[in-house]
């Protein structure tokens, strides 16, 4: 890939700033030793017609190389790991189980996760949040205990870290306002394990970079 | 591939009855012209340790293909495409975007369309769902009017018929309890158009004959 360009924030508030999904894609990148720049495009922007036929629900991120744009960060990822062995394993069947483990990240684990983030960051003071909540936990908790029975005697998700490891990690780093993750030690140290890789570290520290210089002055 | 496999439920309750995830993957085989079978498994099996081994949440459909197990209907679908051009255009940017639009389909529509249909269909009597249930629908309206923005104008999601349209299909269809998506013309459009398929159609009138012949007898 020639030239590639990821969109990103301008900035988020501190109880989003780590979770923006821009970051799998830098991590992924990262990863895979591809060299890239963000581009941090604003509300106005994002609700545009141009940007629209980029990236058609008008969020971030949106990827662009060789001139080409593609969305939904599950697919950029993708896209990035098939042509990188760092993400994606060479063997046809470790791939298939690859995808198997972006999809569940996505589809399988993340949408009770969103829910309960939901609730407790957005929706904490409402009626219908305090009632739904400890059905909320639960379904997380299914979700998460199944997880740690697959993940238990294993590092990583198939054998050696991939372009799911990079979805799943971000995914559970929904948790982080609760205990959810530690109450489960194998999950616990999986999500440590990737997080200690270099290529996170560096894209963190550089979506983190890119909010402090774009951090609303204060009133 | 030579033998295939996919678990499917040997009943589902009326109101899940044309939604189980399996129909899918049986589509998805129709439209690629693959023969295979069909194994209807039951709550016990699905939460076996040895099934666990093949579906690590216990869920259907998993896929059997050349011996090789393989879950989420999502990757499935992507396994099936990838060697299909019935359902993958040739072209890898083409393929990048069918890409895109199967993990939109799953990770962006599909949650807030969950989220209604189990407040609708599984807790409508509960006071946490009649507080939240407009805004639910609110949220589902974004995404339904973003895609039909996008839809305006064109046939399939990428220019021709994909797995892409297979996948966002048979997420819509989790709202035929609702007038939300009639209340789109290109939407309501659209998912006619893919559903009058032969191959979705035999997908779904075998599922449906499973459940009949699986349904319990009358007390």
């Amino acid at each position: 890939m020639d030239k590639i360009t990821v969109t990103g924030l301008p900035w988020a508030p501190p109880f989003a700033q780590g979770l923006v999904r821009d970051l799998r894609v830098r991590w992924a990148l990262e990863e895979a030793g591809l060299p890239y720049e963000v581009r941090l495009i604003d509300g106005g922007e994002r609700s545009s017609h141009e940007y629209r036929q980029k990236h058609p629900f008008g969020m971030v991120p949106a990827f662009e190389a060789d001139g080409r744009w593609l969305f939904e960060s599950g697919a950029i990822v993708h896209h990035i790991a098939a042509d990188s062995e760092a993400l994606m394993p060479p063997d046809r069947h470790d791939r298939a189980n690859t995808v198997a483990w972006m999809f569940a990240a996505l589809n399988t684990v993340d949408p009770p996760i969103q829910n309960l983030f939901a609730m407790d960051l957005q929706h904490g003071e409402e009626q219908w949040a305090k009632l739904r909540r400890p059905a909320a936990v639960d379904a997380v908790k299914v979700r998460l205990g199944a997880l740690s029975a697959w993940l238990d005697g294993r590092d990583y998700l198939v054998d050696r870290f991939t372009a799911a490891d990079v979805l799943m990690t971000t995914v559970l780093k929904f948790l982080r306002h609760t205990a959810l993750v530690t109450e489960f030690p194998v999950l616990d140290a999986y999500v440590k394990r990737c997080e200690a890789r270099p290529a996170f570290q560096k894209a963190l520290r550089d979506q983190m970079a890119d909010y402090a210089r774009g951090a609303p002055v204060a009133a």
